[in-house]
């Protein structure tokens, strides 16, 4: 078997066959096969496409391209969920901790962000304290103790991945939906997962903008659980707009706590409430997920999911003080409130704007090696179908740089659009694919 | 500028700035640019295509990368002539000595072989003492001289293509038509011609099968010529079978001296004239293609031709002996005479067969750095619409090892087609791209 016989079957649409994927992927992840090889294959990939079937095989040489972690003599089910990433999404921080308060135990690998949208571990990194870099033992340890987990991967899963994923980020190969689909659900069957909710962003804040891509990549996800024998589900949720109000590390984990205080914004609370009723649904803990958005919303009621959280905080080494009174959370020393230029309904406020603002005011990174600034941010006082008068508080910037104020305040407000006739809120979910 | 963005661009179906072909292209060369973004770019180009123009301005940024010739103070027309390679294409041999012995300097700067198709100095440097290395000085010597040289390149000419073409080589770009187009383009730009013949063959025997797309690589090389203010024309010439009955270096080279003693195969001498002509009328030394083939038959005849030849030979240092008595020139020792199996008129001779053939006896080259046997080859003894009778001596294979014979007889034999009844001649030529 040669590679380039390999990149010219697909460059002339041919259907890849397992040997051959495996053939590849064994190759470049040993360091057989170069990377300029490796990114014309994946560039006619892009271009020409993979069946289910081959997405499928690609998916499983990555994810058995390193270790796969077996969690099935710890929980009864190894649930888990995975974000396509998004702007303000903070719902692994409420979700999880409301599940494991209903007698699932969840433990989680989740990552750092990178570009516009925000990632898990970095806003649980404004706890002072705070580990995310438990080892597997660790991980097990816990997971059976406290029943919730949530650190950086324990190990290199799927390193076929891992270095794939650099290669398509300098080749223009990121945005093929086979290769998105292979390459979180390798990274999730590594890492032990029997039941997976997917929760697919899709709008301005996403990298899929278009709702039928984001309707296939859900499709194929899916599909590529059914066939290696795993549960999954895909929300298509709506990212036209921050999830919640608040956007940035620190500030998106005070809107968690205040979520916990029965003072969550309502979208933001009724997402972490489906999510957490499917993953309970899934984990066989509610009989389908209606029951387990009750079990959820009964569990943030009555303060079991907030004594989750803390239990998880602690457990990690976070400094609780720190979330029992969130006021000693790092925030921007710079606070400059943007009133709105004219009054109307809200008819867009573009989320990759905020996001993208966010980041210039240092709450996300540009590079993988870039350090953050967990105080800072931008918190909206709006969502879209309000009805806002001219000169009332629009956004609140959070910084500690007074430069990137009146940047970051242009920038933002350039994403927002209004209307004199009423504008309908945007729905939280556009189709669920099982 | 960013390469990234580069390849996303052309991934997307854009078309490329010149801005951003140079970025590109110098980048490369430079070594600023991995070969990874390289061969992305390659597979997103043959995938989605390029404009004329984009093919123009990359065909000028590769032979703009490295050492322009200009001969314009040396000869009146710097004419060339470019075959894209084909099995038994001698041409060279004999067509640039009519039209030296016409008037017209020719300084031709050639290639080995790679693959089931000839090169032309592998077949001149059958003759021992034959130097194919001359320097840039030696080769404007000889050229204000004795008015021809035929010798590898004297300089390293357009390194970006060189650069590139390894990596086409090894990530399945090749057969891209801009591609192919700006690679031949660049180096005869860059040779310093001003007048090109481009011998396009299509057929078996040649890497484009399809007249459709030899007709477009056509198109598009002429027309980036007269884009670059060059004159050229593209002849489609046949390559379903051999040209000429000798395939292999010395066996051609045998069958090239002949032609100039009044001996030559009919198809071989016909089209030696054709291209002869063409490059008459294009370098002005003809008033059209018609007196440039008459003017060149004449020089056949009357032997200037095999003067300009001897004269050749004699000033590279070639000895001539051999080739005034061609017996002496190296031949495989063993001579094996297949015979035909059926009778009936000859349909198909697979030119691909006949080339691949001769490489396992030796005659060409795996890999770039592999030696070759000037002995050896096939001579086949009737073309495509003759008669044959069951036993009638098909074609001889020389070899110098006997392992080969029966291996290659039986894989060349495989090549033909009988057919009962009768079977017209394969034109010459399928059209002219002016």
């Amino acid at each position: 078997m040669r590679i380039v016989d390999i990149i010219i079957k697909k460059r002339d649409k041919g259907e890849l066959t397992k040997e051959e994927i495996e053939y590849f992927v064994n190759g470049y992840t040993q360091g057989d096969i170069p990377d300029y090889q490796a990114a014309a294959l994946l560039m006619a990939i892009l271009l020409n496409g993979m069946t289910a079937r081959e997405t499928t095989d690609l998916t499983l040489a990555m994810a058995y391209s390193g270790e796969i972690l077996d969690l099935s003599q710890i929980v009864p089910v190894a649930v888990d969920k995975h974000s396509t990433g998004g702007v303000g999404d903070k719902t692994t921080l409420v979700a999880e901790p409301l599940v494991a308060a209903c007698g699932l135990p969840v433990g989680k690998m989740s990552g750092h962000g990178l570009g516009f949208s925000g990632g898990t571990l970095d806003k649980m990194e404004s706890i002072p304290g705070f580990r995310s870099d438990l080892s597997t033992d660790e991980f097990i340890h816990q997971l059976k103790t406290v029943g919730l987990v949530l650190t950086g991967q324990t190990t290199e899963l799927a390193p076929a991945d891992g270095k794939l994923y650099a290669l398509r980020d300098v080749t223009g190969t990121v945005q093929s939906i086979p290769l998105i689909a292979s390459s979180v659900m390798s990274k999730k069957i590594a890492a032990g997962a029997t039941a997976i909710v997917l929760d697919v962003k899709v709008g301005t804040g996403a990298f899929m903008t278009d709702l039928e891509q984001a309707r296939s990549l859900s499709e194929l996800m899916v599909s590529i659980a059914k066939l290696v024998g795993r549960k999954a589900i895909a929300l298509l949720s709506d990212m036209n707009q921050p999830l919640g109000f608040a956007v940035g590390n620190a500030l998106e984990l005070k809107e968690a706590i205040k979520t916990f205080h029965g003072d969550g914004p309502a979208d933001f609370v009724e997402h972490s409430l489906i999510v957490a009723g499917h993953l309970l649904a899934l984990g066989g803990v509610a009989s389908d997920e209606k029951q387990g958005y009750q079990m959820a919303q009964k569990a943030l009621e009555d303060g079991r999911g907030w004594e989750r959280f803390l239990a998880l905080v602690s457990a990690q080494h976070g400094d609780t003080k720190f979330v029992e009174n969130p006021d000693l959370l790092p925030t921007g020393s710079i606070i400059h409130t943007v009133r709105s230029p004219r009054s109307g309904y809200i008819r867009k406020i573009n989320a990759r704007t905020v996001g993208e603002g966010a980041v210039m005011l240092g709450a996300g990174r540009a590079k993988k090696e870039d350090a953050i600034d967990h105080g800072v941010g931008i918190v909206l006082h709006y969502k879209v179908g309000d009805i806002v008068k001219q000169g009332d508080a629009l956004f609140t910037i959070y910084a500690n740089n007074e430069s990137h104020v009146q940047q970051v305040q242009d920038y933002v407000l350039n994403g927002y659009c209004w209307s004199n006739t009423p504008v309908e809120s945007l729905p939280l979910i556009y189709g669920i694919v099982k």
